[in-house]
């Protein structure tokens, strides 16, 4: 039997309000279901989502084809010698769908083309327009290949990452990832596994000579780059939700503390006086103040602080980029100094910026 | 003419549906509201809210008394000799009042009591018991400072305030806002008042003899007292909103910083090697880390952190009051790394707490 017997099996279940059926091996993008959603079939009809951009389509010999009249399915089937658009799996059903299952299954036919192919050559299926909206037929080996390309193009945090982020660790991590995806690693076992690596590098950086430092400031360069997984795999194995990322985000915070304490006290030890530590006890708290403040403006306000240059150059990615690329030049502590320097000018920078918002929005509430 | 005339202009303003009516100089609990939103008044009835607890109204030869039978008011008016309960100023009406309002105006009784009482007489006047619930008729002077006390005792955050703040800042810091609300001084004046002082006490722990940190000491509990008076004004004043508080909260942190600094700087003075500041370094980055362990619960699972023994051991209020006995006794520093220690293992703790709180919801994801 076919997977119109499937669709059968759900008949008891379901109401009489119009429902979702869509492709368990498909790949697809949010808006088509929204799309279909905002469609309106009649008592009996069916609608589809159907894509109109031939060229795009990842297996055109696979698909399964429709022809068009107005915004009617006319025909539908993978034979189809002349098509208009193909099926992309998405369907918004009334109870009509059942009698096409029925009337289909009668020829002997149990696929859900066949069912909708009677519906159709009854004007019953109502063609919705999602044509350019990502959609994925999973049936091959190479599909999916093209399945995970596409996922992990949407793992970057979209305009959420820093500069070195967006340009060097995110390229690296997402094909990090991609092999992880395979494997049983959880997303905490990876901010554990990055957070002992910053910890390595800080132990090679607090070392003193010159190679030490050079390899601890790759170290945790490497340690930020891995960073970027944690978060990557749990939205590739949908593990994604508000409630994580607790641990990653602490441990952050005193991986970078354990890298301030290293290099100040690398440098301290050749320069005597209360100067190095000022410095970097100074940068050890602007690094965590950079995180706290823009955590304290989403509390207030109930939206994040917007991506911006204060925001982009205050980020990890960045301040662990440029104390690596002090430690490659023999100056992490000249590097700590700049960049604990920065976090403190943005954080003052958001300061102002999110007072004024406070001032404007007339509200005050003490802390 | 009276109160009732007042009324009655606003006739053509309410629709059909019932409507509060409350009177504007009395003081009163917002479950007052809630109780007499709950009554159902039939069409032409008025609810009132009434309290019986005669011992506790706060002035009861100017309150305005009610006679009662059953769930009914019978007569209304200052003068009644015999009286169940007290007027609280709170109704719920149907258009029935503007009836009661007419009666009473052709009488040429204009006071919303005269029109209440045509209404009472012919039964139509629902008693809603509110009794023990907080009100106060703010008509004489001792009324006034009554509802001042009443305001400042709700001033307090509650169940967030930590120990010291509960037991030895928020009396004095309330007694403080009570003078400080006829003034024009602002919330955020007083959170950058407190940070000067702070910095002053700061720059006074750093000075080194004991005589200048007994007075630092001093100076920096004094800061964190006033520290209390921002939110309480702003609360007195009705300047609440979740939009503000953003500089307070920062200027804290800056505070702390400067305290941890001076302090570490002044015992790394007479203490040489890395040791001092490896200390001040970590005290500094905890207390910073104390604070961002709870925004980040917040943000993450949408609710505030419980202000339990880990929360309460880690807070602002503990942190500078621990500082300021270890000036008295002569040991800043050593109380500096204490409180330091405490807040590290506070963070430590709500970060295993808020693990097993995430692990539970089944969730993830990566920051």
């Amino acid at each position: 039997l076919g997977n119109g017997a499937s669709a059968l099996a759900a008949c008891d279940k379901v109401g009489t309000a119009p429902f979702l059926l869509t492709m368990a091996d498909h790949l697809i993008d949010p808006s088509l279901i929204k799309a279909v959603l905002r469609a309106g079939p009649r008592e009996g009809e069916v609608c589809l989502a159907v894509d109109r951009h031939k060229a795009d389509i990842f297996d055109p010999q696979d698909a399964t084809k429709v022809t068009l009249s107005n915004d009617r399915v006319v025909r539908i089937g993978k034979g189809l010698e002349v098509w208009d658009a193909a099926d992309t799996g998405v369907f918004l059903c009334t109870r009509g769908l059942f009698e096409g299952i029925r009337l289909a299954g009668a020829r002997q036919k149990h696929s859900l083309s066949d069912a909708v192919g009677e519906l159709a050559a009854a004007g019953r299926v109502i063609a919705v327009d999602v044509s350019g909206a990502s959609w994925l037929d999973v049936d091959t080996p190479e599909a999916l290949r093209e399945a995970r390309r596409r996922l992990l193009a949407t793992l970057s945090k979209g305009g959420e990452d820093g500069y070195v982020s967006a340009c060097l660790n995110r390229p690296i991590s997402t094909r990090l990832s991609a092999r992880l995806a395979d494997t049983a690693v959880t997303p905490n076992q990876i901010s554990v596994v990055s957070f002992l690596i910053s910890v390595i590098g800080a132990g090679l950086l607090a070392l003193g000579p010159y190679a030490a430092n050079l390899v601890g400031g790759l170290v945790i360069q490497l340690a930020s780059i891995i960073d970027g997984c944690d978060g990557e795999i749990a939205r590739l194995k949908q593990l994604a939700s508000p409630g994580g990322g607790w641990l990653d985000t602490l441990l952050d915070r005193y991986a970078d503390l354990a890298v301030a304490l290293a290099v100040t006290f690398a440098y301290a030890t050749s320069h005597p006086g209360p100067l190095p530590w000022l410095g970097g006890l100074l940068a050890a708290c602007g690094f965590i103040l950079a995180s706290y403040v823009t955590k304290e403006f989403a509390l207030r306000h109930g939206r994040s602080y917007p991506n911006d240059v204060l925001n982009r150059l205050k980020r990890r990615d960045l301040r662990l980029f440029a104390i690596c690329l002090g430690a490659i030049v023999g100056r992490p502590f000249e590097a700590l100094l700049a960049v604990g320097a920065l976090s403190h000018a943005c954080v003052v920078g958001i300061l102002i910026r999110g007072w004024a918002i406070s001032r404007s929005n007339q509200s005050y509430e003490g802390g």
